[in-house]
């Protein structure tokens, strides 16, 4: 917890970095700024595992509070950490990501610098919708899987009608008949609703609903509206400024994928070695997805894996960079690896993102990484991960009383800004501001289920969500109260959006569009440093922060309460005129009481 | 901070770790105890990047408080991270080694078990002693590096008198005469003192009085006695019940090195694979040690290098274990590497340790790593490292007032209880038992001087060392009061120790070897659990415990203050009957207040 009167300031803003993503090689200038009575500033960063020394300069930067002081950094290797030492009459202090300190503190606290990084700033000036493409609009019923079209799993295949709800039956045979076409006709929607880019869970050929298990990744689903609907999709999502991010399943395939099938076939067989193969009791002779027979895990200690899907000339991660889509997520991206385990999983992970920007300079590369990603995300690999552990996960959980698993829990504030924290700082900036943050998603139980339909709780949510570093990613459907017809997490939280107006909550849906648009037209939302300034049991705040080469500082200020009725709840904002984004409302800095129920961006 | 009466317990002693390295493929149980009013209990852990999640079964054991559960961890890589869930009605918690918490925490704070690690655990029942060889006792003054012997870096060598304080002219040409055979006769000395290990700094032929630019690996400098005074001081020092851990400069040669010399010689010599050649104005043709042309640093890309240092069948390594070395300590352990970098680091120090381990199966590896060394201590690599980062520096900052730089410091007691917790709980058990802890060194100033000669700061201190989680050390001379001539560190650090009894401190030695003594007879300090129960400005304390299968635990506390004056703090004690080790005065459990000044241990 950073107090507002944070006694030395430095960050990745202008002002103070004086620019990001410099090559090897290299120097940057850094900047810090003081309210302390310094003797002497110095910048002090690791080379070859010491701690190398440079001396800090005072420069002048009129109209600001403080003195100034500024040393050049040399970007020597991949990820350079640095801190500031501050000597004082008999005392000395260092500033880390963690703030200020008498000790040196661990390098996991220190400042980073990625060289040469280029990160995905589109992303992070965007809104992002995650679309389960099964569900989400049926633009062209002549292309539905028909029921007992074919057999998965040795079960028939079944069409199930829009309007009938998500059932234990249906879970990975019910097919809706969703499709690429549909997502074409909604694009006038999403562009209303202010969305500029779209997860589209797998629309590759593949014999589940959800599609996880691809049978052929060069090839969109005929189900989907196969290649034509994919181009007509790129074409009008690029006309609406809406960009497409696919999802990539490279840990496994599925078992009627033509290279398992050949695999299979003969013990001679190239393919075989795509796979692990093993002798377990009571487990499939190969090493799969949880044991799961029908999905074989690809085994990238064989180099022809890493070129087909990875990084060869044809791999599949450039192949549809190639054919529109602006970025992947990869799922379970923590398992990836050789030999039927994670071994190897960073290397791989970084000669997938190397290929995946050598194809499109600006690709969005995130992980699924259910759990704490912090030691994978050190830039070289994905640009960032899905945000479960250091948002989505702790957020939900503070305000529904309960986790995914539906078990009981009393997180209070206190705690969830703790870990909000933790997991934030020690990113290098511009990772945590590309990690893909969600409250929801096709895996999970719905926000508005487990915040038991009450509107309230929901927009301090999605407050939170706009308002946090990070792209935001919204669940289809949520913008107009979609919600699921029993507890739990999938299939129950793939229900079918519904396209009669009249079932939608319009009230939620315009606060939804205006945060969204809020968070669109907010710069310091999207690249601005993070710091904590309030936690209670019931209420978090937190402040966004950009500093101009000027020294002119843009703020914005978060709070959320997780009840639903009125509560009041004390900040200390700095000083200045500070406004409530939507309602227009004006408070005074300094100590300032507001209802935080529903959530608030203060600018 | 923990509290005493943390409501869940699980440490890796007896009663809650079945028994720690057992090898991958085997299952080990864990138990956890509780007094919260729990509905379940399971375990997790993390497999293939996931988190598997085991039911956690109720067992008994009688006469303890709480109750006991238990679960099956599979040991299915070589560092399993795995915590504790506990449902409560309405709620859950995790338990890590962080504590209990709402929220699931990052793995960093998960407990760890190292698959087939194997501790050298008699080092933690022991006390070590640093010598610096040229300044502890001449055994044999025929031996001695004669004035104007040969030229160091263009100046002749010179002779110093005992009695002669070090000086600038001296620091790295005057020669003292100190020898392995003043060693040798100073083991019923050291064995009086209670010493079990001593740590050498080089001993091998060099031409400086530090002796970290070695000429020859394989051979002991004749200056200090040569193989035979080696031989004499191995057989002595085993009689005595001391063993020797050596210094292994395997990141940088001396330039006299019949390979350097060689490499220099032909541009077609092959030994100029050994090391990285450049051309950057105002620096050596060659990386080099900070840039020093006397200290060419070995380039490890090349296997021959590994081979001839590290793990190869005769490798400087196996060689001085067979002679009858106890282990090694690393110099500046984190800058080994490749192409003149510290790249490859880690897989170059595994296949030292596991060279090591093969050649005697308790070797004591550990590296100097003057910086934050968390990452590098996973279990595979050095079995851990000088605990500067996380013991020695804070402590003495804390101390004195200030750095080892002479920069002042307010730093208080609850900042260091923090840096010195952050820093333990993050490192798995064994390895955090083995770190080298140590209050000053042959590089910093010695701590008589950095506590301007305040002998009840230097017992809080001493009291800390014995004390804490990890192997202690103390430098030589300090148990009589040895300090140095004026600020700074080396050379000041390195007056020769004074023979003449007259000039000892008798009673400051007294109390160290009370200490020492108390600490070898305390089995709770060799291999117990540490956590924080008391910091204020002036005073932290610990308490180490180790729980016994029956259930029965051991406990030791230890409290400190850096106050000269008697300094009345009140802790809060587990339930039962307490005694000051060595003053023998009797505390019962509960809030106690007690003069912490010169630190105590109560068991």
């Amino acid at each position: 917890m950073l107090d507002i009167n944070q006694q030395a300031q430095h960050d990745h803003t202008p002002a103070y970095t004086g620019r990001l993503g410099a090559a090897l090689g290299e120097t940057v200038k850094l900047r810090m700024r003081t309210t302390l009575p310094v003797k002497e500033v110095k910048l002090k960063f690791v080379r070859v595992g010491e701690i190398e020394t440079h001396p800090a300069h005072e420069i002048s930067v009129p109209n600001t509070e403080g003195r100034w002081f500024e040393a050049e950094l040399p970007i020597h290797e991949a990820r350079v950490r640095y801190a500031w030492q501050l000597n004082l009459e008999g005392d000395h202090l260092n500033l880390t990501s963690l703030g200020l300190h008498h000790s040196r503190r661990g390098f996991r606290n220190w400042f980073s610098y990625l060289a040469g990084h280029v990160a995905p700033e589109w992303a992070w000036k965007g809104v992002f919708y995650q679309i389960f493409p099964d569900r989400f609009r049926n633009g062209d019923p002549t292309n539905d899987v028909q029921a007992g079209e074919y057999l998965y799993e040795g079960r028939p295949v079944e069409h199930v009608a829009w309007e009938h709800p998500v059932d234990e039956r249906g879970d990975i045979h019910g097919h809706y008949g969703g499709d690429l076409n549909g997502i074409t006709q909604a694009l006038p929607y999403l562009q209303d609703l202010g969305i500029t880019g779209l997860w589209l869970t797998p629309i590759f050929v593949s014999p589940s609903n959800h599609r996880y298990d691809i049978t052929d990744y060069r090839r969109i689903d005929p189900h989907l509206g196969g290649e034509g609907a994919w181009d007509e999709l790129v074409e009008g999502a690029n006309a609406a400024g809406i960009r497409i991010v696919l999802d990539g399943v490279f840990n496994h395939m599925g078992n009627e994928n033509a290279l398992f099938k050949a695999a299979l076939e003969s013990d001679d067989a190239p393919e075989r070695q795509l796979f692990t193969w093993r002798n377990e009791a009571g487990k499939p002779p190969y090493h799969s997805f949880f044991d799961v027979p029908t999905l074989p895990k690809i085994d990238y200690r064989n180099e022809k894996a890493v070129q087909e899907f990875l990084s060869g000339e044809e791999s599949v991660v450039r192949h549809w960079l190639r054919r529109g889509a602006a970025g992947w997520r990869l799922d379970v991206a923590h398992m990836i690896g050789a030999g039927g385990t994670d071994e190897d999983n960073l290397p791989l992970h970084r000669a997938l993102k190397s290929a995946a920007r050598e194809e499109k300079a600006d690709a969005y590369v995130f992980g699924e990484r259910f759990y704490d990603p912090e030691l994978a995300l050190d830039g070289r690999g994905e640009d960032a991960s899905m945000n479960y552990h250091g948002f989505g996960l702790p957020v939900m959980q503070w305000l529904s009383g309960g986790t995914i698993f539906g078990e009981g829990s009393k997180m209070d504030g206190v705690e969830l800004a703790e870990i909000l924290w933790d997991a934030y700082h020690a990113l290098p900036p511009q990772v945590a501001l590309s990690m893909f943050n969600l409250l929801e998603s096709h895996d999970i139980g719905r926000a508005h289920y487990r915040l038991a339909h009450d509107r309230t709780k929901f927009l301090a949510a999605f407050t939170l969500l706009m308002g946090y570093a990070g792209v935001p990613c919204t669940y289809y459907g949520s913008e107009i109260g979609l919600s699921q017809s029993r507890a739990g997490n999938m299939p129950w939280c793939r229900e079918p959006m519904p396209w009669d107006e009249a079932q939608w909550d319009q009230d939620l849906r315009a606060k939804v569009k205006a945060l969204i648009k809020l968070r669109k037209e907010t710069p310091v939302l999207h690249s601005g440093n993070l710091t904590f300034i309030h936690a209670e049991a019931d209420a978090i705040a937190f402040m966004r922060e950009s500093t101009e080469t000027s020294g002119h500082t843009a703020r914005a200020v978060v709070v959320a309460s997780r009840r639903s009725e009125p509560h009041q709840v004390a900040l200390n904002l700095p000083t200045g005129e500070w406004q409530d984004a939507l309602s227009g409302e004006v408070f005074a800095g300094g100590t300032v009481s507001l209802n935080a129920a529903g959530g608030r961006i203060l600018v």
